[in-house]
């Protein structure tokens, strides 16, 4: 029974795949053969591109030219260079967005600066809001702010479906993750920062598990801030510097602490007084990653070769086929889904409930399927629509069907500190 | 006349070159032929164990095991392994360093750190003492941490002479570099740390310099807390993480402000208060660049084979014999050494003035020897004994009388945007 209801939904993906307008770009990732890969939103996989740079700035650059390719092969533009690629998959000109740092470090930044912008004309503000399961490093890093630099302001924790709700004129700074990393619930970037600015309030978005598969416009929205992941849907790879976002309007504004010398007007000027260089220069600190930054300059070129509208189209058809094989293989009973049913509330990912949601990753992970775990009991699944293909979808949930009807997972108990987000 | 006087100092240098304890680690390295790299103070060279672990880490790690190499190839440990190869370069244990971010960045959290602990003790001390002509972006950190956090400090510059006059009870914080950068004058690390105490001062020390070419004892002469730099004489490549060092006894009171999900006690666990990690993962703030961390982990291999102690023999010698190149063929009347004359204050590296100093650098660097410039007027030479021979000082210094002789620099203008130190 089981075997044909797949054999024909694995017909109607074969079709699907057929199809699809992005089918061609998987040959410029390096994938493992026999793996089926879920968790391009933890962890990209390596792209051709990718690999080649990496050996040309070891061998061909560093090891070849030394001091001398930090301008023959241009590492000092890189930041920008990196910023530029990613500007239009956001929805930015290529001077608002700079890549350096981590998310954490670039949120501490940001914070700073908008809250100073908010202290300089709107001093009686003092609240700080962000979600309730919003990815932890974004809460951690305002709680820093708050408990050693402005003991006067508040972080509130807000439900995501009351946001609107708790808007004021008590509010400096709204901080935002766009898609929630657990459930895929995606919020509604223009409307909630249209209601902000209405209250004079700033917003910074976290747009991690955004960027590179749900095209977002940063003008058209009147966003403020941004700051993104580079190791994710962009596939840059483990731990590839984020990105700052900063609308042009607020560039005369942006003064923050982490005022290191790559931030200078004239770092090589080696003046003893800093001046911040002019716009998203400011953001820079130290001296970046230039590996890292280089790989990641190189996976960004497979997007000048995709439509981010059918990046888009194929990321909500994916999750609702996913969807769709989950309920004919009546699983959906026994693992409930918690993302939004509706494909355009969510991003890329589908996530299931299940006491034993560790054990049963594992046991995907055993088969050749890699999925993953969020505490405490999430099953989560990526699709990045640039590798994954439909006919991926029906063999993992055929597996996860076999899995939960033989029980073959271990009713293992979860060890903290598996895997990265 | 001066041919014979090369050729008499080319026979002594490869006598000195055969007597060399490090002689065959030069073979480590992977130099380009026909280049003598007097750079390395700026960027070290790569190493054949870095260059293997840049293609490892893409292909056999991130591409054939993606999200799982976390755990299974330990990138989630990198900050702490890194750190336990470089403690004892300075004379730490393996939990007081880690590596992570860069030296701006990891000085703004040890500014916050010590200044929190005078804070608590002598809450009256307002001054952080730097020495004028620190590597810029030192001062520029502590400025930005005075200027948005403790308008109530002040920052002091004081001529690196003069440092122990200008301790007293009034100074909090005193943040040097043991070598500078320029001149390669080298501070008494024990005496300024033992005198500071006296006074109830903490100090911060700058290692940039220093680390893999000059062994210091931070157990011994009771360091506080130091940075260090990845990619100098660790040649752990372009823009290589840095690293923090905090004494075992402040490690209860480590706070820092950039309190990412890395420096948490259970970053999985994916609670929603921060809770720093014990000792040193307290530094952590954002996921790490893992391709460039793991670079610098294989290049730091090479220190195994190597004593610290025959590596600061070489180093004085080689800069002795470069020092007796230029005085034997006149050059120092031309070209003033701005450097220490005795080996013992001295750093590894060797400034020389004159106003055309950067066309004579890029005159060098035609010739294919890499030296480099800082503004205004310095030329410097860099002597890593990792893999400089004494014949190569003969022949540089031989090359730049050919250059002052028959004036083949050109006269330049120093464009800002050169080189990276």
């Amino acid at each position: 029974m089981k075997m044909s209801l797949f054999d024909s939904l694995y017909t109607q993906a074969q079709q699907l795949d057929e199809r699809d307008a992005l089918a061609s770009i998987r040959e410029l990732f390096a994938l493992p053969e026999d793996l089926i890969y879920l968790d391009g939103n933890s962890l990209g996989p390596v792209t051709y591109a990718a690999r080649h740079r990496a050996i040309e700035v070891v061998v061909n650059q560093w090891q070849s030219d030394l001091i001398k390719s930090w301008n023959q092969h241009n590492w000092i533009g890189l930041p920008q260079q990196v910023g530029a690629k990613i500007a239009p998959l956001i929805g930015a000109a290529p001077a608002e967005v700079i890549a350096c740092d981590s998310i954490s470090v670039n949120l501490y930044k940001l914070l700073h600066v908008a809250l100073a912008i908010q202290h300089a004309s709107s001093p009686s503000r003092y609240k700080i809001i962000t979600q309730i399961d919003n990815f932890p490093t974004d809460g951690y890093i305002a709680q820093g702010v708050v408990t050693h630099h402005r003991e006067q302001h508040e972080l509130v924790y807000v439900d995501e479906t009351d946001i609107l709700d708790a808007l004021d004129e008590d509010v400096a700074v709204l901080m935002l993750t766009h898609v929630n990393y657990k459930t895929g619930f995606m919020l509604d970037m223009a409307e909630i920062t249209s209601k902000a600015h209405a209250h004079g309030i700033l917003v910074i978005w976290d747009l991690a598990h955004t960027t590179g598969v749900i095209p977002i416009d940063c003008h058209a929205w009147g966003v403020d801030f941004a700051v993104g992941c580079g190791y994710k849907y962009l596939n840059g790879g483990p731990g590839a510097p984020a990105f700052v976002y900063a609308a042009q309007r607020h560039h005369a504004q942006l003064a923050q602490p982490l005022s290191g010398w790559m931030g200078h007007a004239l770092p090589f000027a080696f003046e003893q007084d800093y001046r911040a260089g002019e716009g998203m220069q400011s953001f820079l600190c130290g001296t970046p990653s230039v590996i890292s930054m280089s790989v990641l300059d190189a996976s960004l070129n497979v997007f000048a070769h995709v439509d981010m509208q059918d990046v888009r189209y194929k990321s909500v058809q994916l999750t609702q086929f996913c969807l769709l094989c989950m309920e004919a293989s009546e699983l959906l009973n026994e693992l409930p889904c918690i993302s939004p049913l509706d494909g355009q509330n969510r991003g890329s990912q589908l996530a299931f409930t299940h006491s034993q949601s560790y054990a049963i990753s594992q046991a995907l992970i055993a088969k050749g399927i890699v999925a993953d775990f969020r505490a405490p009991n999430v099953l989560r699944l990526g699709f990045a629509p640039l590798y994954v293909r439909y006919q991926d979808i029906v063999t993992s949930i055929s597996t996860l069907a076999t899995i939960m009807n033989e029980h073959i997972y271990l009713e293992e108990t979860y060890q903290v500190r598996q895997t990265v987000t």
